[in-house]
């Protein structure tokens, strides 16, 4: 064998492809192998025709062919997949070698082979990988966490496939240690449901309460795509509403009404219960998504169940844009509750997040990809240590100036029975946040008069607790821990 | 020793002093033990005196006081200590002995603990008790769940020290197979979060937006507990808002508004998303307590962040009746969902659950026992097989006649800026569960644009899968699944 490969991908489904791809075009040559080695010669004597690749039929042929110190990618299978070519790659490696994982690896898994792939002497990353297919082949975001000691190793290749903003900074950068790239690209992928289920929300608004067809929809979408909501999705929800199926029709309404999910917005709500962050606009797309997918108990449900008759009254070109406004709004707590998220996990795990460079990986090459990101960047540029997003004063702005049309798109919704449970969720969020006063005080009473759970007061110092006898005839144990 | 024991219990913090003096007062004999044995002699010098409890120290002497099949009961803390006394007890019980946790165990444990249990030769339970300390006294819910074949040899004992509604039927019965006890309780606590949420927004908005006071309110939470949401926690509210504190005003004032939370609500909501389950009430009313606990960011942005000022046109007592509705409106969708839930939860693990069996024992003893829970039992007594709550005549009017003030009193909060997440979420979810129709499809289309994922037609049967090539552009991979 003559010349030796820059990095060896495992895996040539169509991320995998594309990525290779992408890293001939910018220069490397690339070893690559997958389990069923027809895809191998197929790739080598199709896509991959004359250009700088070495296909190979076993690992040991990968390990062999690669420059050292070695770096191997796998693009597979998240779960056990990872976990066996890892100790199948660990006794051909030498110390130094770097192993990575670009799948959509569940954070605490790569959290925990991180420490395994180290413990044997080796280097391990763990990266984001987003874009989809065409992301892959011109430039995906990519979100690279793991050992410290690889990123060095890697940058290059992983800056020069990644996509570039306007000013050309790549759309990746390290991250942080062990899990904390797949943390965020988990983050992104959440962020990535809110985004859909509230332009999911509006289209249902246009089209039941001001009967806007899918062809008119497409005109506005277009100008939101020239706006603040400017963004890859808005751009795609466009092309979508214009689309005509064979018969000339709007073929999304052809499209039948059940999402499939592929839980990585579930692992982002999941997350944000056990970190104990109110995620709740990523939480209620999660759950759009599972009743969406009750196709057949709605189906049901509407024979049986009654509501409003929808009817709008006013101005329709005025509600549109307090539809914009109510998308931005809610689009802005949404950021906001994943940075948030982000946050409260750095503390967790001891990363060290470089929130203004989470949104520059963003900008481009990912499926959430806006110029709203480039505000964020902005937002964390001028203060590293941003506590909430709401507190930047562009945003706080912003999300003032929305709120008047974002109430009134979401009382007209809820008064027309049209469900709008991200937009409303969101709403409901930014007013408990912007609330030094909520109703848990009745909720502390009411845990220590069934409990004995005790409360603090607001005239006495934190962590002073109190316990009230509300009946009189309570007994004298302050609280119901089980102790033994 | 003298006259055996019927059962023995170990942990005598106050729930389980309470259960075993609610044991010895229906007739039994309790031996009891504590790890720090001091406990059980100062429970038998003192709220034991004279009566017939055998205090042991040490879980031989325990067990060597027992008649067999003997029954040992935990309450302990949840975890660790659960799996630890169960190890000590093995070697020391023969079998057909039974070991029960009456803890608050997650139920995965209970399954996995039952299975090592029953592999040893031995029975064991999983039950959920609920009541708190007085419940625990003066008789609780009890959920009991495990090994079928030990259900009739506790069944006399629980069901006597079980809370009992007015025909004198016991709030206990057999739930299920291994932890389904465990895993009922869990929905239960996850109920009671959402029942408190929602009586804590009433409570907000009449404070908030109609300017009343505690002692006020207290006057209308005494008469909704004679009406359609007569409840225990009901009733508690009204107690909690009427209570002075000792300047003669009312304390529920002075409670500072930061609820913790002890997990299980957090459970219930990612088992939801685990089983793809919109449990959207429950959700929001566990972020809404993870939001109170942020006091300090709270207090921040409401020096930042501005929002409408509440003003309240329009009737007063017409606000107060649609408020009752709009709680007995969420109210409904909150038990549809735990109800959808559990009957996922049977599906996944195999358990046979009596739905009307689960209302009747809510119906006393428990924090969310009410005059409601005995509207499902009839539901479920009705037809056994009813596939969700809402389908029931008696709740679908319920729900139908509860909309218009439901809808009114939740546009109102959006408008005045009061936050009311859980009304609003469950509200949101009403709608989207009565619609055929939800956006779904365009949700569809933008994940086949973006990541060739696919989409069912609804002129074409279910299972039959389209790719739409929307850019004109793209491969002719059908779908990004990574495959090696």
């Amino acid at each position: 064998m003559g010349q030796k490969a820059d990095i060896g991908l495992i895996g040539l489904a169509v991320m995998g492809e594309n990525l290779v791809l992408n890293m001939e075009s910018k220069g490397y040559t690339v070893a690559v192998f997958n389990r069923t080695v027809e895809k191998v010669d197929r790739f080598i004597n199709g896509r991959g025709k004359g250009k700088n690749f070495i296909g190979t039929h076993s690992l040991v042929e990968v390990v062999d062919s690669l420059s050292r110190p070695r770096k191997v990618m796998m693009l597979v299978k998240a779960g056990q997949p990872v976990d066996g070519f890892i100790d199948q790659l660990i006794p051909l490696l030498e110390p130094g070698d770097i192993i990575i994982d670009g799948g959509n690896s569940h954070f605490p898994d790569t959290i925990r082979r991180t420490e395994y792939v180290e413990s044997k002497g080796l280097l391990y990353i763990g990266t984001g990988v987003s874009g989809g297919e065409e992301g892959a082949l011109k430039g995906p975001s990519m979100m690279p966490g793991g050992s410290p000691e690889a990123w060095p190793l890697v940058k290059e290749i992983f800056q020069s496939v990644a996509a570039k903003v306007e000013d050309g900074s790549p759309c990746c950068d390290w991250v942080g240690e062990n899990g904390a790239g797949h943390f965020v690209k988990m983050v992104h992928n959440g962020i990535e449901y809110g985004d859909m289920q509230i332009i999911n929300e509006a289209y249902h608004l246009m089209k039941t309460l001001l009967g806007m067809d899918a062809f008119e929809q497409h005109e506005v979408f277009k100008k939101w795509n020239r706006g603040v909501l400017d963004s890859y999705l808005i751009e795609i929800t466009a092309d979508i509403l214009g689309f005509k199926d064979e018969d000339g029709s709007p073929i999304v309404e052809k499209i039948l009404d059940t999402a499939g999910q592929k839980g990585t917005g579930k692992w982002t709500a999941v997350t944000a219960l056990d970190l104990g962050i109110p995620l709740t606009l990523i939480g209620e797309s999660v759950f759009s998504r599972c009743l969406s997918a009750q196709k057949d108990l709605r189906e049901k449900a509407a024979k049986v169940l009654t509501g409003p008759t929808p009817a709008f009254k006013g101005d329709k070109e005025a509600f549109i844009n307090d539809l914009e406004q109510a998308i931005y709004g809610a689009k802005i707590i949404s950021y906001a509750q994943g940075y948030d998220l982000m946050r409260e996990a750095a503390k967790e795990y001891g990363w060290h997040l470089n929130y203004g460079g989470i949104a520059l990986m963003w900008r481009g090459g990912c499926i959430i990809r806006s110029r709203f990101l480039a505000d964020i960047k902005k937002a964390y540029d001028k203060d590293p240590q941003l506590e909430n997003l709401l507190f930047d004063p562009f945003f706080k702005d912003s999300v003032e100036a929305a709120q008047e049309s974002w109430r009134r798109v979401c009382a007209t919704a809820l008064q027309n029975g049209i469900p709008v449970p991200a937009l409303t969720s969101a709403l409901t969020y930014f007013d408990g946040f912007r609330n030094a006063q909520l109703p848990a005080n009745l909720l502390q009473a009411q845990r220590d008069y069934f409990g004995a759970h005790q409360y603090e007061r607001i005239d006495k110092p934190r962590g002073e607790f109190f316990h009230t006898d509300w009946t009189g005839h309570g007994g004298n144990t302050a609280s119901t821990t089980y102790e033994v």
